[in-house]
């Protein structure tokens, strides 16, 4: 927490500059301003102090030259690691350090001094950031989206400024309701979609509808930031490991949960695909009581770059019981708060009597600009567009690991935004990811997917490496520094 | 619930048209298809049905002239109420439609079979409808909006896509913060402030912060929506009648309530204007117990048009008690999905630890747009001219009140949207809305925002009488056909 009050004398005795920079300077020193932590924005700051701009831009200059804050390109300025900072005290951090930047972003943020930052925002030193919660936005269609923005906002007049209906525009509605059936097989109709900002709040409203003291399965390793939030709704959590085909049915009927939450299509981190052996059995666990319920997360199911696309678990169900979870952050953007979730006629009437109360937390405008993307043919476009950059930058990835055969196993090769490494000759996790970020690589192990130790324990070092936010020159350099580091 | 499948014959033996129009009037009269529900667009029931436009087009026109269905612009097409509908069958509703007719639109949105809108979007034929939940948006600057919104999608490029910080853009909280002390006095730095999408959005991270089993005051009459949120998350809530002065502090510290809900600038409805005094007691009253909060809903403060501006009680706050919260609905648009919250310090900790896992339900696009446009002053020179407008407006109304002082007392004439009139005569608000209704004038009773009987009864039948959503002819022609029917 940083609140910019900095008494500036004004009697001319120190420049403004130097006040601001021997400011910030000591707080960092001090540690009330915190490694990761962001600095305001020079425009922001400047207004706030009344200074020019020029010179809060002169104080962070100073600041950036001798090694306190490091940029980020469309971040804005973050308080560098301990690490760096006892380096340049002539300390040595020793591991912790570098233990500390092995969690991941999402667990930064639940942290308490560091000012939160969205799960995708690495911090730190790293040149080459393997995160695989990034995407690659470079080839977006900035100008068809501003074309379609202008056109939404001229033609609509003021009635779209005023307010839509809590469950989302119809006429989006009926575009995802086409969409998810025609890709991934969802029997769904329009009034059965449920479009909110992020899935977040979909978990939100979800939680109104499935009630209090809820006792959910997760798969083991699972994505933690649904993990964490099902903990903030102080939902009794059993982790369930993943065998190969995914979440074990025979577990699940074991444990006292009434609800699921998986990714069959393309399970987060580990890449598995259930097979429909193991969906027929989940959806048989959930068919064997009335509140029961699967929840599926379909996060990255646009790409994948071999074989068949995979059926989305809601196309197998035919008793509803599945709640089918998406989103556009990743195909479109993270920006485009808009995700939605496929309700069951059950949950669908509970919705519409308990939460229809609740206003639609997307605007109507941003609503419409998507949808006329969409119906435009331009998100298809793009989805073809980007699966064959992310294809040609996997295999290109693919490539640059085939000579570490002999130490590491590739695993999760077929879709998605990364890959997995399964380091065959005993060494740990911990010095893989310290060896890696000693060499200025940002590297992430799958331990920090785990919600709980595994009941045979991890069998070897596996290593995520994302390639969504590295163009190929990048995932080149960054991989010829790892394949040093890991010698 | 409409699910548009309209099973088409093909053969030729009935046009396309004719058929869709059949199917809905059918639909309509068995009840399938209720009164206000709102039907399909022309368009997506087009795309849905695979036929022309003009098939539907055609097929709506036949209803619409019939009287099945009415149009609303910019809303859509939706089925007429019961009365008119009896009417065109020759039959008498009598006074149950009529009473149907009075419930507000969100208490339309919570109930059943009807499909959820928003407030403000009021349903049925009434030629003239002084909703108080309407805001007049002809006066907004739309060139300005789409000029900033060009700027910012083509200055900011892809950085603006990825995702921003759970609690809101800094910058945005920024200008939040320095707009809120100019304005209305509140005390705080930019890390107190939460942006979210919506007052409704902030309730429910508010209800993380406060925790479950929370016993809640409110005002009565409040607003009603905020009431069935509360009662969505299984508050005991206390109703404390209202006084000249507002809630009373006393009641308050009889009942064993850790929160209160008070709108102390301008109370809705009753337009009470809290005065010092009370405030400093409900403050005292927070200050007995480290649990005790004050929600302040600062929802219209922007508008008001005699005396000087009513400081937040948020600006009286010395202990951090007060959890302010307000919107840029009623300023500048509903669908501007952008509504804070300014944190004490203590929740601000908790908010840090327990809620910033959830990412912001705000798109940082939309966020910069807003800020720019506070920030170049559009947003100050934008209020100043609505609170003109407004003005106007409610002198006009007033004006045209002041003949009927014999037997209607207007109340609340300083501020906000709307104007009470506490019928002097004996007749009952049921009367007054019914003869209005008849007259196809939309007026709304006062009872409606009552979440209990108040004890001493309700002295006088009073009705609200809003005109945001009115131009100055409708409100001559709306208060003639009143003055006509209230004879």
């Amino acid at each position: 927490m940083y609140d910019m009050a900095i008494h500036l004398r004004t009697d001319g005795t120190k420049r403004l500059y130097e006040q601001i920079y021997e400011h910030i300077r000591q707080e960092i020193r001090e540690g009330k301003l915190l490694a990761g932590e962001r600095l305001p924005s020079t425009r922001s700051l400047a207004e706030y102090l009344q200074v020019s701009r020029s010179t809060v831009d002169t104080a962070y200059e100073q600041l950036l030259s001798e090694g306190y804050i490091e940029a980020s390109p469309y971040r804005g300025y973050f308080v560098c690691k301990m690490e760096e900072l006892f380096r340049l005290e002539g300390l040595d951090a020793g591991s912790g350090a570098a233990t500390a930047s092995q969690a991941p972003p999402a667990e930064g943020a639940a942290s308490g001094g560091v000012l939160a930052r969205g799960r995708g925002q690495g911090v730190g030193r790293a040149r080459y950031d393997f995160s695989p919660y990034e995407i690659d936005m470079s080839a977006f269609p900035f100008p068809v989206w501003m074309r379609i923005t202008k056109n939404v906002l001229s033609e609509s007049g003021s009635g779209l400024f005023s307010q839509g209906e809590p469950q989302g525009e119809w006429d989006l509605r009926v575009t995802i309701s086409r969409y998810l059936h025609s890709s991934r097989g969802v029997e769904c109709v329009p009034d059965q979609v449920v479009v909110g900002a992020g899935n977040d709040y979909l978990l939100l409203l979800l939680e109104k509808l499935l009630g209090r003291d809820v006792s959910i399965a997760m798969e083991n390793p699972t994505y933690k930031k649904a993990y964490r939030i099902f903990r903030s709704f102080a939902y009794r959590i059993v982790a369930v490991d993943m065998d190969e085909d995914g979440m074990s049915a025979a577990r699940l009927e074991q444990e006292n949960v009434t609800a699921a939450y998986v990714m069959p299509s393309h399970q987060f981190p580990t890449g598995t695909v259930m097979p429909i052996g193991r969906r027929t059995q989940l959806l048989r666990w959930a068919q064997m009581a009335d509140d029961r319920y699967l929840i599926e997360d379909d996060y990255d199911s646009e790409f994948r770059y071999r074989g068949k696309p995979i059926p989305s678990l809601q196309a197998s169900d035919r008793d509803g019981k599945v709640i089918y979870i998406g989103t556009f952050s990743k195909a479109i953007a993270p920006a485009i708060r808009v995700s939605y979730m496929v309700l069951p006629p059950v949950l669908l009437e509970r919705y519409r009597r308990e939460c229809s109360i609740y206003s639609s937390t997307v605007s109507r405008i941003d609503q419409r600009i998507l949808n006329e993307f969409i119906r435009e043919g331009h998100f298809e476009r793009h989805l073809n567009k980007m699966r064959k950059i992310y294809r040609a930058k996997h295999e290109l990835l693919l490539d640059r690991l085939r000579p570490w055969r002999d130490r590491f196993q590739v695993l999760g090769e077929n879709a998605g935004l990364h890959l997995l490494l399964s380091c065959q000759d005993g060494r740990t996790e911990e010095e893989l990811v310290r060896k890696a970020r000693q060499a200025g690589v940002r590297v992430y192990g799958m331990s920090d997917s785990y919600i709980q130790e595994p009941e045979k324990g991890q069998k070897n070092a596996t290593i995520l490496l994302g390639y969504g936010g590295l163009d190929e020159k990048q995932i080149l350099e960054g991989t010829a520094l790892l394949e040093k580091a890991w010698k």
